[in-house]
């Protein structure tokens, strides 16, 4: 942790694996956290997007972060996805993460219904953190409109900051759109930004930049801190350009699959590869396809679990 | 009933009223159900988008079907919305309605993700399917692109069918795309199949429709049931105009609050104006303008509970 912001660097948003049996499987879920910690990540952000968080029914989400804590991770490294559709939902598996002690909680606006205004939104959450109603509550807003179309406007997320200054206290932004992000940094220094992407992880950092919460970093993490803990050195623009070309290479396929299938692979674990529908694992020949293709860029290697 | 289809005719997503501290309000919900079955539904179904119903959390769903079927209305004309985002809260609200004795769930498909396959799609459907693992559980699957952004391709319609004849039973197509609509009628006649719009209404029945589910039945079922038991007459044109003269006045504005609006003024209980955010309730100009536009329209009126 630094005085600066209580998350920075490499989060990685944790993977979910599922068991053939079409559970979450909390064995594995809490082994490749300790492995991503150990690998280079600063924190974990369980059911973001990438997680497949919004295929989890609310009590397999409380189960896995009881899984992980309870099997030992510090939970101030945690910030868990609590943003779902309904208030109330989100306002249990908040407390619940409060409760846990997690560091933070990364949350989407409602995203089911669609061209809601800015005064909705801030209504929803200022109402979250009513009901909440705890001081521990750390909120890191979760900007994804490609994803859940409902986005969060600079201007909303000044009027949240300016409405809850303890509470709401950082933001993910993976709009994908530098310009956002840019315009985010200039218009609340000393709020805790991460880009979604390590794309942007240099010239985030550049720009008053947190660190980066990325999908990679479930295969990559200690390539990407790489750049965190040399963005100020000469090398930095060469290793931005490493992870840049890696992180291409990987969202060339469907990324969630694509991952697992990485996993699977370098840890001799087909169970990795299962995924809940509406997600599909990727075809053997795909995922090969893929994999052969990573391990060309150079530089890439999974250490195995 | 009808020997044809299990559901048919007029069926109101009813609304859902809050109490002043934000909680849904089963007395209020009972009431508006027991008044619209009397006052022209032939059928209800509760948790539609126009029922706040992805602002509900999984318990508050629950309880709403509880203070229906524990009221004294009956389960059969029931088609409560459980299709949420994650597969395993879907069979646990789906598994509920099963047990309550409802005639029928309305199922939108997993809608946090975008742009997955009809395979991934169908395997969810699937899962759903084989976890609830009841016969009595009849899908009606419910298509409203404009804001699950998720939709069901003709395709895909015809591969559930053909898969679970038993339990994939109807659809709700709220797209606002008659195409849409016509396609899947010629292609599957004997589905159930509601137009999400009386605007559609007489041109559904024309073409092997089984009726409408639709918003302002919530206010206006009368008048629309009179186009239902019409339709085969020589008024029937006539009457769909005036339906249609209503609904476009109605959504001429954010459509659920002018309806609670609508029903607040009607009632003489502003308490029925209460949203839940993201929404908020219309200013009072903007519903007073609203209202009055509409009792100028011809034969609309709304009798007091």
């Amino acid at each position: 942790m630094t005085a600066e912001h209580d998350f920075y660097g490499v989060i990685a948003p944790i993977l979910t694996p599922f068991r053939d049996d079409g559970a979450p499987d909390a064995e594995r879920y809490l082994a490749h956290a300790r492995w991503l910690l150990a690998d280079g990540c600063t924190g974990l952000a369980p059911f973001g997007t990438t997680g497949e968080a919004n295929s989890l029914g609310l009590e397999e989400r409380m189960g896995l972060l009881d899984a992980l804590v309870d099997g030992g991770v510090d939970p101030k490294v945690l910030m868990p996805g609590t943003g779902l559709c309904a208030l109330s939902d989100t306002v249990t598996v908040s407390s619940h993460a409060v409760e846990k002690g997690c560091g933070g909680v990364m949350m989407l606006p409602p995203f089911y219904y669609k061209a809601v205004s800015d005064d909705g939104l801030f209504a929803y959450y200022s109402e979250v953190i009513q009901r909440v109603g705890d001081k521990r509550l750390k909120i890191y807003l979760y900007h994804i409109p490609p994803v859940a179309q409902v986005g969060l406007s600079v201007e909303l997320v000044g009027r949240l900051i300016e409405a809850y200054p303890e509470t709401v206290v950082g933001l993910k932004d993976s709009s994908g759109d530098w310009d956002n992000t840019k315009a985010l940094l200039e218009a609340f220094p000393g709020f805790t930004i991460f880009p979604g992407s390590e794309i942007f992880l240099l010239e985030g950092m550049r720009n008053g930049g947190a660190g980066c919460i990325t999908a990679t970093g479930n295969v990559n993490a200690r390539m990407i801190r790489g750049v965190y803990d040399n963005w100020e050195t000469d090398r930095a623009d060469e290793l931005q350009g490493e992870i840049t070309a890696v992180r291409k290479s990987i969202q060339a396929r469907p990324m969630i699959p694509m991952l697992k299938s990485i996993i699977a692979q370098y840890r001799n674990d087909p169970g990795w590869t299962n995924m809940r529908p509406p997600f599909l694992q990727l075809d053997k020949a795909q995922a090969q396809a893929g994999i052969a293709e990573l391990t060309e860029q150079s530089g890439f290697e999974l250490k195995a679990a």
